[in-house]
């Protein structure tokens, strides 16, 4: 096996679980990191002394590497980044700002560095800031997601071959078939996000955990554009933002309903009336609440047999 | 080798062109055909007298299969279904309305009948309706396109291994690696539509197919959900309609900004101020205007280039 994500992280497989707000603590980090892949803490929903705690308890909790996603938005980011480098976190996630604000601070500490973009101009800006590989994330992505509503299929395509650094790639990935077509299409490496946000080691609430096995194709959509693009599971707020949009709701009116702490209300406390559901398109193929141990064995098993299909596969067109 | 959709259609090369309204003439089909592909005439935008003498001249230019797209929801689809069958036309693709009002009757006269979806919900009506084959159709096509907003990569991986029958998947396709890809996902084969608009053989003109290869990533978005969902390329209509939504236009301002005849007026007469253009998301990866001759070596070779490399894929994750 040659695989530049896996040798890069120095890692087993190159699976890596999204570092997302109420979902990837220690526990699913761990858990992830254990079955050979790359668990990340997600720092985005985590005051500065949770994220030491959710740090110092991964260390206990596995002897492989693990790391965590740090998106720049928030304002304790700089905190943040202090933590990491004092508590030795090898490998850092960096999101939803500029690559060039931290990854020289954090390379010149020893952390692998690795930002998160969604069109091709910030890939080439984060190569060029000096990170050590990228995540490129596509349209069907949960959460946070690119102006130009670029899809993952149509954004690895556009990458590949334009960065000398590897790709890991995000949004729309839930089995081990997609993984192989990932690999096709030159990613080294992939970032599931909504798999392991409903898995048993996420720190979701059950309510949230529950409303994404039972969504169904179409129950996710993409808002919140005139502020920053994000996909919401139907649910909690979802259909007071949509109505808003409906009627051309302005910036300040769309900032009122969303309020604050929405995303706390709805992922972690459960409140599935009034919170904020944040969740990739793949939640309609997800059925069942499965381990991490549970995940990577189904990954691993669809990865083989899709591998081994191969060989009847046209050999031209 | 052993491919349903070459088997099915009488066909060397899975690759099929999309019936597009004003690109897709006898010139792309045959061209398409030639080469061993399946060529559609895109009877949307024809009048019965014009898909006649297209089809007519179809016939004269190539002996291989080629067929014809049907959209529904044009007013004369009834006529059109009569016109295919009198000129013994061997593959209809129909799409947009219920795939059970013309299937039988079609089917009844030694038709292949493949259906255009969108969702699961509606590939699986289809194959109860009797049809051949799907097309699976996702959010980064061109033009009309489904509610759900499902991409390409969710849409294939949730519908393969639920049907009986074989799926061509549209939207996101513009390399061989992109074919490989989907292929390892379960696809039979695929259909391309923008990388053939803007092929030499195209019948829109020399402006749109510009614009097409000048087409930047998040050039094309989706607009017009309150109406019909569709894709539109960036020139033309485009401000207007989105400045529109902005502000939560009705359906009926809408419809008066839409007009008629403005497909016409952008993709076939070149009015680049006042028409629709309407193209997929890999827009932005099409940068030359290529013979349909050219695009299937490159196809092929990216293709073959594509397989190849698999061999160093890791063979576990």
């Amino acid at each position: 096996m040659n695989n530049k994500i896996c040798d890069l992280l120095k890692i087993k497989s190159p699976i890596i679980s999204g570092g997302m707000v109420w979902c990837s603590g220690w526990k699913l980090a761990s858990a992830v990191s254990n079955q050979g892949g790359l668990g990340l803490i997600g720092a985005g929903s985590m005051l500065p002394d949770v994220l030491r705690e959710h740090i110092k308890k991964c260390k206990q909790a596995t002897n492989n590497t693990f790391g965590v996603n740090i998106p720049m938005m928030n304002p304790n980011s700089s905190i943040h980044i202090d933590i990491v480098i004092e508590e030795k976190v090898k490998v850092v996630f960096t999101s939803a700002g500029n690559p060039a604000t931290y990854t020289k601070k954090l390379k010149d500490n020893g952390i692998i560095v690795v930002h998160v973009v969604a069109n091709e101009k910030f890939a080439l800006k984060a190569q060029d800031a000096g990170v050590d590989a990228i995540v490129c994330e596509g349209f069907e992505a949960g959460g946070h997601n690119g102006k130009e509503e670029t899809t993952t299929l149509v954004l690895i395509n556009q990458l590949a071959g334009k960065l000398n650094i590897p790709i890991i790639v995000a949004g729309g990935i839930a089995t081990g078939e997609q993984i192989l077509a990932m690999m096709v299409l030159g990613a080294e490496g992939v970032q599931i996000g909504s798999l392991f946000a409903a898995s048993k080691e996420s720190s979701a609430h059950d309510n949230f955990k529950k409303a994404v096995i039972d969504a169904k194709e179409g129950d996710t959509m993409l808002f919140l554009r005139k502020l920053s693009p994000t996909r919401l599971l139907k649910g909690g707020h979802y259909d007071k933002i949509q109505a808003a949009e409906q009627r051309g709701a302005s910036k300040e009116e769309l900032l009122g309903i969303i309020g604050k702490g929405k995303t706390k209300l709805g992922m972690f406390e459960g409140d599935m009336e009034e919170g904020e559901l944040e969740i990739g398109q793949v939640s309609s193929m997800i059925n069942e609440i499965l381990s991490v141990e549970e995940i990577f064995a189904k990954l691993r098993k669809e990865y083989s047999e899709a591998l081994a299909r191969m060989s009847s596969i046209s050999k031209s067109i």
